[in-house]
């Protein structure tokens, strides 16, 4: 039997991102597709395949040759099966991808949350590879996140396992992580501190749309020291060395990988400084040869970590149950 | 080859519980020594002997038919080893209790965090029997934890997994969920309410030395609406709610076991009341048919769980390595 070929497909809220691997997870084609969400499942699974078929262009390999495919979604998953519980980007409920599937794709589909698929990425064949203990955190819009416990991605009892963003940091005013640690939510904060903020700074935030600033403006502003930049993006550091500092006690996992699009803005001395808050709060011995370090693949973490992930995990067939 | 049996010690800071169990892990005696800590390893382990031969003779059992023993340590464990890295309460530091056993115990030993045993205990034989993944939360003194993921303990990188009392529940201060719900904590707070309370309150707390304050004595001031006792309980419940709710975002857990000296004393309603202001933390979906329950072992656990881990871990021998 000849070696096999396996696709990767990160499905999120503006774009679809799709990869073909070889049986060593190398990337061999790589495509990119609007998402549209505005036309429902069925024409955003279009656009899926217009992907899928371009990279099996791209890399000419024979479609029998492909053995499996992965989709990270951006919402809840149903553990172990097809089904998209909810996915609030794409304004999706209760969508089950398996029947939107072309009839001659006929290889094994697995499908996941887009930031777990990223996490498992990042352990299969980045930056946490070779670990068997990974918090993956994900810091962009929102606060994601991912586990993978004893060698593979933990799911939880109700299949939403490794959702940091969600840990409460402040029990008194109730607020989590991706409260504080999470672009929208930052922005949020911007308006509240510009409005009480003297008029040279406002100045220099006049006529940008708080809702729309990107992280790489957020990180411009940040190196050139504005205070109402420099409070937000020390706030974000403190609130997630806090909590990563009580997951290292808590969970105790061997990596930790932060990515995503502010972190990749602010650079690797945003991670240093998280990472050295978080041990201000590690019990004695507790972070002793654990690692904190960035994504290593960017923007290929997630179609790497689908990919990977339906290699790992072939699903059963009739035959290996009976 | 007949039905064994298994040994499971508690060893604390004040006291040392011992059970011999069968294979069915039903208790069959029990036993209790005073830990004395000042006679160090070697003193305090001759009352592990006393207690452990006491119970052996209770239940009229011929030592070649015990075939483990578990002891449970306050105090952070070597991963895999019989050694005591620090056990602050006994004020041990690499302490190896293998070499302690007498000559003619030939059963296999293992050595475990005594708050993790104690998850064990209930996941095995208490109130969470039956599930794959378990939180377990004691309040006392301090506030401890183990974790059961995937039907097994985990232990995490370096040993200390578990440690729920060390998550950062409150980021600008610093404060860890112990800092407000265990008692020795909450007492140090009650000072400082008491020092600004109104002389009729100061009055009822007259004489009482807060440092040796007793959960039932907590409960009681508590259940007579004692302002002080009233707001330290409540600002506990809504820090364990905090820590809880986002425990279940972001682990998943399929059991919460709350049990512990404080929870004991406080009773089953104020389990549910951590429960009801955890719920207002997790995200929609996440802890649908999750149960949070009372410990069902009582001061038992700790035994109990000592004797199934034994019996589900047992070591390795230099046989089943070749």
């Amino acid at each position: 039997m000849s070696a096999g070929y396996w696709l990767g497909v990160d499905l999120g809220g503006t774009k679809i991102l799709s990869g073909l691997f070889d049986d060593e997870l190398k990337l061999l084609a790589r495509s990119k597709q609007p998402t549209s969400a505005e036309g429902g499942p069925s024409g955003v699974f279009a656009r899926v395949v217009q992907g899928v078929e371009a990279v099996i262009k791209e890399a000419n390999v024979a479609p029998e040759q492909i053995r499996g495919m992965g989709i990270g979604i951006p919402g809840q998953i149903e553990v172990g099966t097809t089904k998209v519980k909810f996915a609030p980007n794409l304004d999706w409920r209760d969508v089950d991808l398996k029947p939107l599937m072309p009839a001659a794709w006929r290889w094994p589909l697995v499908v996941e949350n887009d930031v777990r698929m990223g996490t498992y990425g990042e352990f299969a064949h980045g930056a946490a590879r070779g670990a068997r203990n990974v918090l993956g955190v994900f810091v962009g819009t929102g606060v994601g996140g991912g586990l993978i416990i004893n060698g593979d991605l933990f799911a939880g009892f109700n299949g939403n396992a490794g959702e940091i963003g969600h840990l409460v940091v402040h029990w008194r005013r109730g607020s989590e992580l991706e409260s504080i640690a999470g672009r929208k939510y930052m922005m949020k904060r911007a308006k509240e501190i510009l409005d009480d903020a003297p008029k040279r700074v406002r100045k220099e935030w006049k006529g940008i749309d708080l809702a729309a600033v990107r992280s790489s403006q957020l990180a411009e502003f940040y190196q050139k020291d504005d205070p109402v930049a420099v409070q937000l993006v020390d706030d974000a550091a403190r609130a997630l060395g806090a909590a990563i500092g009580g997951v290292v006690n808590f969970l105790n996992p061997e990596v930790i990988v932060i990515g995503g699009g502010v972190t990749g803005a602010l650079g690797d001395t945003f991670i240093e400084r998280i990472w050295e808050i978080a041990q201000r709060y590690t019990l004695p011995g507790a972070a002793t040869g654990i690692r904190c370090v960035p994504a290593a693949l960017g923007d290929d973490s997630g179609i790497v970590g689908c990919a990977a992930y339906a290699k790992a995990h072939p699903p059963l067939k009739a035959a290996d149950v009976a």
